[in-house]
């Protein structure tokens, strides 16, 4: 592989941030191509220019379908030779022309353990549900809301005195290691997936 | 509290062993006043006659409604003085009957971290689900299955090679402990519950 990744973004992106300090830093040997917003306003464009990244704004409004939006963004990755999409963030469920165009090679990072607390305020589903563990998941995407094969799981214990706003910093702090090492595993061609069973070979 | 329980179970009641083990080694000051099933052929029978208990078989068959059914345990609970109701594989959803005759005093292990994976089979749906931890959760019982207040979890790694059978065994060397320490902090009256979160008080 290249390992070139496109990262996918709608808003602040500290997911991307966390992709670009990992191969800053020398911990993930790869190669950001290109970020790609659906939102001009998302504030994660900013890191990506900071860093160097090429960037891309296209706006899910301008196209009548999800399939004509996803057109136009496989457009732009496929021009910069990308070999794995990183959502960051993105809000946007993907249609079959992204998930097969790069199949098992587009990860996602949901700040609880899968298959619980799907969708939106994982964490703060999580409180309101009184677990006493929660986590983070890294899965490969598919045509479902995050519900794709898994790769890595991390667990993160919940206080008695936890708000939505604790929980999540603390959950973030693994989500940083848990997404780095997935991208690696993959980039390094470490996945091998069985049903919607991803395994991992050591 | 007079630390009394009460265990109700429908067949070969590991946890019930667990209960009785925990309290003949000392781990847990109480007394299996009454073990009701509502199966005559119930292997956990045997278990709690062998460890002295009071047995009672009440078969579901015999009343019009899981109502007339509840009432018949609860008369028994009654007349044994239970305090705290333990369900161990108890194969029946409880009706208000007796979720309200004991309030936040019904607890029920289960071999997930739930939410994830509720009914039958849990630790064959997490293998299937391809979950990278799984775990246990003892919570109080309420009039859904296997979703009432959470009071302990558990998790236990979910490994490459895992199968149901694997799974189940390591998954139920947490149970063991589990249980014995969610009873004890109810009986000790550590429990506090708001809305659907337990709070344990340390």
């Amino acid at each position: 592989m290249s390992r070139t990744l496109g990262v996918l973004i709608s808003g602040r992106g500290s997911n991307l941030q966390v992709i670009l300090d990992a191969i800053d830093e020398g911990r993930l040997d790869a190669y950001v191509a290109i970020v790609i917003s659906n939102k001009n306003d998302a504030p994660g464009l900013e890191r990506a220019r900071k860093a160097g990244a090429t960037t891309a704004v296209l706006s899910h409004e301008d196209y009548d379908s999800r399939e004509a939006f996803d057109e136009a963004v496989l457009g732009r990755l496929s021009e910069h030779d990308v070999e794995v999409v990183c959502l960051a963030g993105f809000m946007r469920i993907l249609s079959p022309v992204l998930v097969r165009a790069f199949p098992n090679r587009i990860l996602n990072i949901h700040p609880s353990l899968l298959p619980a607390f799907v969708g939106l305020h994982a964490q703060k589903q999580a409180v309101e549900h009184g677990v006493k563990v929660s986590g983070c998941t890294v899965h490969l995407v598919d045509e479902e809301l995050d519900h794709g094969p898994i790769l890595l799981q991390q667990t993160v214990p919940v206080l008695e005195d936890d708000t939505e706003e604790t929980l999540s910093a603390r959950i973030l702090e693994q989500e940083h290691k848990l997404y780095t090492e997935a991208i690696r595993l993959v980039l390094d061609g470490k996945v091998r997936v069985d049903g919607r069973r991803a395994i991992i070979e050591t």
